[in-house]
Order: structure tokens, then sequence, then C-alpha cells
């Protein structure tokens, strides 16, 4: 009997669990794995939240995502790692900015924004079939079509690294867009209201001191684009 | 007698604990507050987290600075503001992603960028002074002059909005320039390697629809820039 047929939650959406219910503005909020995919895709950086005898640490990091797997990566040494292998709660947060939303009052100022908060508990990947997958898939995640480009990781290189998955079956995502909302009182004011648009642009490549010159900037560097 | 003359560590640098040594990398590591404010004050969002009965949490939210105080601010009624005036510890982190570096090595793969990476406990702001000034400094540091041109806070809306306040006392920056860094022999490798700088770029500004049509867009808003 395949997933839809289960009964339960539909497989579309992630469950609605006590700490992944929406509590302030649920309107803006969404538990549908296609949207919380897309804002994943799209996201280059996830901030790992992980606590170590109460103290919260929170870490900026690269990641990747193979089907309903979020897979991340580091020095096997690193405090995060071996945290988060040893089976300590985890939570993956990924926030896109989309602009800045100026309204009349202080109050109503806000941000457009698509964010994605994700918890759970993280294994270490052992199987070496799986972890040369993520470790692709992370590279394609940040460059589409690098990983043709590059040689692959020695044993050496692999040793050092640890690969860890966070099954993707507990979160939500959180989406605002459109203009500034403000009281009704307030429209009358003479003041500039609206939004700036932030976009993540990617200048021209910088190419490497060392590369030989007869080297052209291949399609996956000039056609990169988020 | 000023801080300059007490004994002890520079005040120009925070001290470092057993939980601010930076292990992974330290070349990349500073506690300098001056590089440490740069950083704080270039970023538009931090993420913010805090473990409740052990489950972390990572919150995207904005911010503001006052020299060595950060404020957060949001409803009183939400999880995060109820935990963090509870004085459960807290880590406060804030990414700056410069450019994708791109080596002949997968292994090499990297980002620039520049992090900080802030712990303490925060404390409730309940002086009104103190608490109008940091949410002032919230919208300033946004968008750096717009608070002239806003609706002040009424006593509903400070009633429904709680400030925090987390004293930049413990943490360390960390920073990544430059190209990539391959091993010698692959240099030789006839793959494409440097790096695809990014930058966070405003569009140009959307009034909001319902602006009376004579309100020209104002500077603070049209030189926008970070």
């Amino acid at each position: 009997m395949d997933d839809a047929h289960v009964a339960g939650p539909e497989p579309r959406h992630l469950p609605v669990t006590d700490r992944t219910t929406l509590r302030r503005l649920p309107r803006r909020g969404s538990h549908e794995r296609e949207t919380i995919y897309r804002i994943l895709d799209e996201a280059l950086v996830c901030h790992v939240g992980f606590a170590v005898h109460g103290q919260p640490y929170v870490i900026p990091t690269t990641f990747g995502r193979i089907e309903d797997r979020l897979y991340v990566h580091g020095a096997a040494a690193s405090r995060m790692l071996k945290t988060l292998a040893g089976g300590a709660a985890v939570c993956v947060t990924v926030t896109l900015l989309d602009g800045l939303v100026l309204a009349r009052s202080a109050f109503h100022h806000s941000m457009n924004y698509r964010s994605v908060v994700l918890m759970g508990t993280a294994r270490l990947v052992v199987d070496h079939a799986e972890r040369d997958q993520a470790l692709r898939a992370i590279v394609e995640h940040i460059v589409p079509g690098r990983s043709a480009h590059t040689r692959e990781p020695n044993d050496k290189e692999l040793a050092a690294t640890s690969v860890l998955c966070l099954p993707i079956e507990e979160g939500s995502a959180k989406v605002r867009t459109g203009p500034p909302i403000d009281d009704d009182e307030d429209y009358a004011l003479p003041l500039w209201a609206g939004e700036i648009p932030l976009r993540l642009t990617p200048l021209a490549p910088v190419p490497d001191t060392r590369l030989s010159p007869e080297l052209r900037v291949p399609e996956h560097v000039t056609g990169w684009r988020r």
C-alpha cells in the first residue's frame, strides 16, 4: 500500500504538531510540502539551531535537499556535527528576504519574506552511496551543474567530513507578500509608504588568479541566478 | 574609573570564553567589537535561537543596535518574546553572504561570508525611554532616516509590543574572503575556479497603491543601499 492510501494527514502537507502550530499571524503560514521545498531550494544558507547543556547555538551553513531529506555537512570534529550526530533535537531555519515594507506607522513596518522552520532529529549518514549523493546534492543546490566540473572527494576528504540527514517531517513555512497594511485612519497621513523589493544578485564572476587563461567561464557560472 | 582603565581584556574586544573559543578555522574568527558591530549594522535579519524543554527554535527577526546593546522586538504574546523575557539562554546569529567560492575540488567549495554569533541572556526593556529609543533604532537600522517619516507608536501598539535587550558581551565574528584554496596538485586540473560575488540589491521602490499621487518618493527610500 503506497503512501497515498495511508489514512491521516495529506502527504502533500506536513502534519500540524503542537510545536509547529502557527500561533503568530497564522494566515501567513503553510505546512504544504511544495511551498516548503520551493523556499528550501532557493535558499543558499540555513541556520541550524541546537542546544548543548541548555545553551542554544545557531550556526549558518549550506545544505542540500533530496526529496524529503535535508542534508548538511561539515567537519566531523565540529561541535555542531558531533552534537547532532549524537541525537540532539535540531531546528533548521531558512529565510529569504524579498523586500522592506514601509508603512505609514512605525508599528506596521514589516518585511516581505519567505521562511521555513524544520524540527526533528538528524541522523549521521553512514551509507556511502547516500553520503556521496548528499555531498553532490549540496554542491548542486548552490550551483546547479557544478558537480560535473569538480574533482570529486577522495578518501581522506570523505573521512574528514560528516554528513547529516534531517528528514523533512515536521515544520512549516511562513510567507509575507504585498504592500504595507496600515490602520484605516493612517492612510490619510502625508507619509510615503510602499515596498523596497530586494534581490540577491550575482556580480561578474571573478576567476581565480591561478587559473590558466585559456579556461573560459563555464555556463553554470555565467548563467547562475537565484 | 572608566572602562578603559579596568584591568582585563581589551574593551575593544569581547572576552574569549569557553563557548566562544573559535574551534573551526580560528584564523577566520575575531572577537573585535568593531568587526562585530560592522557586520551587525549591515545585516537586516538576525536568527534568534532559544530552547524550550530541550527543543531548539530558530526564528528570523529584525533588530537594532545602540552601542553595546542589541534590541529585538515582537508581539508580547509570542513564544520567543515570552521565553527570552523569562531569562532563557539565547544565541543570536547574523550572516551576510558575499559570494560563492568555486574550487577545483568539490571539497574546497566554500562561501565568502561575514557572520556574528552572540550569546547571553536578554532582558525585557521596561524603561519607557529606553523602549522608545530601541524601537526607533530598529526602524533606523533597516531604513536610515525612516523614523522621521512615520507615525510614532501609540499606547495600544506599545502595549502589544515587547522589546528585549541582549547586551553584546559574549560572541564572535567569522569572516571568509578571497579566492578558493585548492590542494596544490589540483591547480593543474582543467577546471574553472573562482568566485561568484553576491550582493543584496534594492529594486525600484513600489509605492503603496493607496498612496496619494502627489507624495514623491523620499530620499531615504530612493537612496537606500546596503
